[in-house]
């Protein structure tokens, strides 16, 4: 047994890598043990995978092996799924083994959000891995074949997606893109696909300006999306979904969006959540465990009276601090404050088209589509280098 | 109502359009009407369906707008779908409409033969038709995805073929090359993924020369297929297939390629039949009805004891023939005796693989795969010319 400081990291997403590497940069050689434990053996960019749900990009484009981010001469890499976390015998259970920690990180990501709406986690899909996103993808298409061998019922193409926030907005134009290649393929007409969107809140994509959030419906609207806000669903059934006014629409495909919440390990550990979140102190330490950091999806920083949404920009900037406040513990210095700086937001909204809004400037149509491309470019420089940009980066 | 005969042409397959396009060529101007039905405003190449079936071609390859293969000055399309032919009123009733006749050809091509096998019909699919190959195809891609999402079950990755006939080692071929592609696009070990291949006969592709049936086997074994001859399919399921030695393989794709019988609508007609095939006379008509020729899948011709089988070599010398034939009729000349012409047989293994006889001589390997690819371009040009070869020919 070594007796220098043993640090694990859970979950190699936005916060997860970069800790990892934060990590991997400032510590001295010998001077801890890292490990990072992954259900697979890539990382992938969760804000990406709106397209290869939809079929619009490859798999390929949105992942990266994990051995090809973190030097794994300093940092042991463990492909594993993890089962438990016991806090009183700093012990987290993988499903093949046992990892005994000194520093934990908690970077798990979240589970779907689904409000406690019946039917919805067994009859929806989610937009939230690389293998929920190849379903997603096969599921569509699946439909289209199925519909011209069937006596074409309606439910087959029609395509319902629940929630009209950041994700819901993005995945439905690039599902608005993608139709049209299908209905080719498959010798469907167009205008008999029924793409819907549907929002229980009265506007989509909250924290836009209202003239913004006008192009984005009109541009998708053009796309020919339909939007129901205001309008919940009330039940999912694995023949559609049932509104709050009463109205069925028959559907074979019902992607949800509608939120994240926390981690159900993390509540299972026994840690005190808030919707499976918990409110970390202002160093990104779970109250009560100095030695347990917990960012992301999992972690709740509130920005006045109100939590902030959980983003990647976020967790890329807690791994960074949470690595630093780490390395600093080790030395016996002073811990680091978290401070979230926002740098904008940008949604995609298909094919040469977005909106943007960074400082106090907005952007919409062909210039913020340009700049949601430089800010996945930028992430692949920080977390690869220029090598992983040529190789991975969408440039037209 | 015109007083020149009314030939009718249902299906536009082989037979159906070397029939329509040597009428177009030999009837002068206002000699007949000729009107070709078709339930798809395409024609499909049969023989080259187990490629985009396994996904390792693309269905553009697959098939040719008929509206380029005949002169619509001449011919009348009418895409629909035959539901009875009615012999006492000369007329065909159509999904959508009725036609009269004064001659008819019955080229509607047949439906598979599921032999009373239980449970085939139902939960087995079939290579018949672009529909049916887009499904297949689709499922396959899909069996992968749901593989990823659930609990790793075997029978999404054991693919079973039924048949071991032409249609069937050629689709197995294909399939074998496409899984490779699959496993890495959905990372799945490519080691668990089985392909059965499943024959009640005691060797597979009867009328070949025993070595190249070894050849041909031995290639698909070194791909990955397991052969199960001399066993015959007792039961398809939802799960899998019952074999006749009591065991069970577990699997969500079975593809049936065990034989095609008559077409149904030939047997409500009220002609004798034979597996729903009409013993035609010695010009191609059915017995009794000189104005009725059937050709293709429905036509029965002996060679000696035994019939010929259904091939498209046959059905193309039929269409030529039958056209030659209702020709002379109008024109009270003497009809021409059907003689078939066997050029050669090549079936293809694969990528760069096949097996082929031409006359007396042998093929095998690359060669055999080259000749192929020769009687698919050749093929491409007799109905479509030099300009069709270059569109969806394959060279490479």
């Amino acid at each position: 047994m070594s007796s220098i400081p043993k640090i694990v990291i859970l979950g190699a997403g936005y916060g997860g890598i970069l800790t990892a590497q934060r990590l991997q940069k400032e510590l001295n050689y010998n001077e801890a043990d890292v490990t990072l434990v992954n259900r697979h053996d890539y990382h992938y960019i969760t804000t990406h995978l709106h397209m290869p749900a939809a079929g619009t990009d490859s798999i390929e484009n949105t992942r990266v092996s994990i051995s090809k981010l973190i030097d794994e001469f300093k940092i042991d890499l463990v492909k594993s799924s993890v089962q438990e976390i016991r806090l009183h015998d700093k012990k987290v259970i993988l499903e093949d083994g046992t990892l005994s920690y000194d520093y934990l990180i908690i970077a798990l990501g979240g589970d779907p959000e689904t409000f406690g709406i019946p039917g919805l986690a067994e009859h929806a899909m989610s937009i939230r891995s690389i293998n929920s996103v190849r379903l997603i993808r096969s599921h569509i298409e699946h439909q289209f074949a199925l519909y011209k061998n069937e006596r074409r019922p309606q439910e087959r193409i029609n395509f319902v997606v629940g929630g009209a926030g950041f994700s819901g907005i993005e995945f439905v134009a690039e599902l608005a893109d993608r139709i049209p290649k299908l209905c080719r393929e498959y010798d469907v007409d167009p205008a008999l696909v029924n793409i819907y969107n549907i929002e229980a809140a009265p506007t989509a994509l909250p924290g836009f300006a209202p003239e913004l959030v006008d192009y984005a419906m009109e541009t998708l609207k053009k796309k020919g999306v339909t939007f129901k806000l205001g309008t919940a669903i009330k039940e999912c059934t694995p023949h559609g979904v049932i509104l709050s006014t009463g109205e069925e629409i028959r559907s074979n495909t019902v992607v949800w969006t509608g939120g994240i919440r926390g981690n159900r390990l993390v509540e299972s550990a026994g840690f005190e959540t808030m919707r499976g979140r918990v409110k970390v102190d202002e160093y990104l330490r779970a109250p009560g465990h100095d030695n347990i950091y917990i960012i992301g999806d999992n972690s709740l920083i509130f920005n006045g009276e109100r939590p902030y949404p959980p983003t990647a920009q976020m967790a890329m900037q807690q791994g960074v601090c949470c690595a630093q406040n780490i390395v600093a513990t080790i030395r016996g210095k002073v811990l680091r404050k978290f401070e979230y700086q926002h740098k904008g937001t940008v949604a995609s909204l298909g094919k040469g088209q977005g909106i943007g809004v960074v400082g106090n400037k907005t952007y919409q149509g062909w210039k913020a589509a340009q700049l949601k491309k430089l800010v996945d470019l930028r992430y692949l420089y920080v977390i690869g280098g220029i090598m992983l940009v040529l190789k991975k980066g969408r440039f037209l």
